[in-house]
């Protein structure tokens, strides 16, 4: 039985094999996700980003408990951000906290190592969810360490993002926002019984407010919800981030959450923005297949020797980047 | 007289258009980097990374106040981080602090926005340190948020790379190092006088002994310092990054910090260690110019029937991404 066909089957050895072929961007890593592609399309990807410090990673541990308990999903966690427990990076009290999902069958927990090139890290992650999706996960969750350029980049692979926030992590918060809330599907204040959730939350809302100047958006119970507005063209395709209070450490919140993201992909299929976003993840990995296979091709039709010496013209300053670019492009010789 | 003399002439107008150009990456901006890039070579390019709440922004304008005051370097500060006050992104105190800075011809800021284009944000990065360099500016300070990969990406462009860190940020502080011990060159360990201090500085020194097990690790008034070991091979090529207490909207440790910068210098000077740098740096652009070549090549050879059809091949998952680019690629024609 080929590879491939025994992490269709569901078999954990070989699914955790093929990640680090994938991870490692190996040949055979690369033909598995061609066999494997017709089979995706089918999973729920949500998207858990936030400043360290915010507890993202046990509200992520919180969440997938929840679906194993209330249901039959199947659940994969890939954790990006560095400090996550689930990469091992956090202090003890968290990572024996994650062995609640440990035992579980349906569950596969997998840690994306930073790769050093130039968005390997996305790419990498993309590769990666194709793989659980294929394998028959319902549910993937990505968690990201947020704020940065590579968390919106992955960003773009979820159907659903959850930003989460935290009262007391300095003044710099709402101005994180800025960027982030251009990705948010839900908020999440969690640490929301700590002094200060009020102000991070009146924060959120505000922000909320001024994104969407002609909604009016009410709190109630943690939810935002809007008035129906005339002005409001297409109503069934607005989605206003709701902001739920969740306490992660204590399962607080969590039940609200995942019926938040429930709404959210009712509206997606609804809407057909679900649609939408499967077509923009898809373009953004078949450019992203289009630059990597044109680097390949590249470097294959390049002597080290024509390298090595253009290189040196532009550390000598006798030649920009882009000209030795150019150059190379258009002088090539094997 | 053109625009790249004007800018050679120290022009601040002329200057501001091209970062424009540049950002947005125009004709007209890539035709001016390459008329400048032999003027470039000369400026100190210092990054400093850390979360959000460590306080590096105030950090970054206190150091570039000392170098104003104690000496007559040029600055340029480029401000990469959303919630930077640099780019309008914090609470009031912090961007009255920053009008120290504002009144002084021979200090330049200027914050990048976040593009929206998988590593644009790094190649503009880059691009804008290129115009600095070569209009002038001794010292360059490129501020980024910390903890993700375009970090790392932007790092890469430093000679010196500041990890600015501070207590009470979570638990997951130290854990953040694990990606981030890598690229720091120097450790700050902001706001001191809050509680837990202590503690921070503890753990980084407990995770620079685990980076550099052969070297004990002293912390002497805030400086690490290495005993001369007899394991240690390349010892004049050894940098164990100190670790730098302060206070920034005090002033105090800026001066300690300065010169930490100024040893690291001529560290790199003595080593090789700078030449290695600028290489690896130029390297680096070099690649990202020959994959935006290739993609802007491939483009133009394209019609937008035949990428629309093959993507909606992706779409309906009868090719994978990889192989729609390879047919993209062997087959395509005007």
């Amino acid at each position: 039985m080929s590879a491939t066909q025994a992490i269709l089957n569901g078999d954990r050895l070989a699914l955790a094999r093929l990640l680090t072929k994938v991870e490692n961007n190996t040949a055979e890593g690369r033909d598995a996700l061609i066999e494997l592609f017709p089979h995706t399309g089918r999973a729920h990807l949500i998207g858990v980003t936030g400043a360290p410090g915010t507890g993202k990673s046990s509200l992520v541990n919180q969440l997938a408990l929840h679906y194993r308990k209330t249901g039959d999903k199947r659940i994969a966690i890939v954790a990006v951000d560095p400090s996550s427990p689930f990469t091992g990076g956090a202090v003890l009290g968290d990572r024996v906290r994650m062995r609640d999902l440990s035992g579980d069958p349906n569950v596969f927990i997998r840690s994306m190592a930073s790769r050093g090139s130039l968005g390997g890290l996305a790419q990498a992650t993309a590769d990666a969810t194709q793989v659980f999706d294929a394998a028959g996960f319902d549910i993937i969750i990505v968690e990201t360490v947020g704020a940065g350029q590579s968390e919106v980049d992955i960003a773009r692979l979820a159907h659903t993002t959850i930003v989460v926030e935290a009262p007391g992590l300095g003044d710099d918060i709402q101005a994180i926002k800025a960027g982030i809330l251009e990705i948010a599907d839900v908020l999440v204040v969690n640490k929301a019984d700590r002094p200060g959730a009020e102000n991070t939350e009146k924060a959120l809302r505000t922000m909320l407010e001024l994104a969407h100047p002609t909604e009016r958006v009410f709190i109630h119970h943690g939810a935002a919800m809007k008035t129906d507005s005339p002005k409001t063209k297409t109503d069934h395709a607005l989605w206003i981030p709701p902001i739920q209070r969740a306490v992660s450490t204590e399962g607080t919140g969590i039940p609200e959450l995942a019926d938040a993201v429930a709404r959210h992909v009712a509206h997606l299929r609804s809407s057909g923005e679900w649609a939408s976003r499967e077509r923009a993840r898809l373009e953004v990995e078949l450019e992203a297949s289009i630059r990597e296979g044109l680097m390949r091709k590249f470097r294959e039709t390049l002597t080290a020797q024509a390298y090595d010496q253009t290189l040196e013209s532009v550390i000598q300053r006798k030649l920009s980047p882009r000209q030795a670019a150019a150059m190379l492009m258009n002088g090539r010789k094997k």
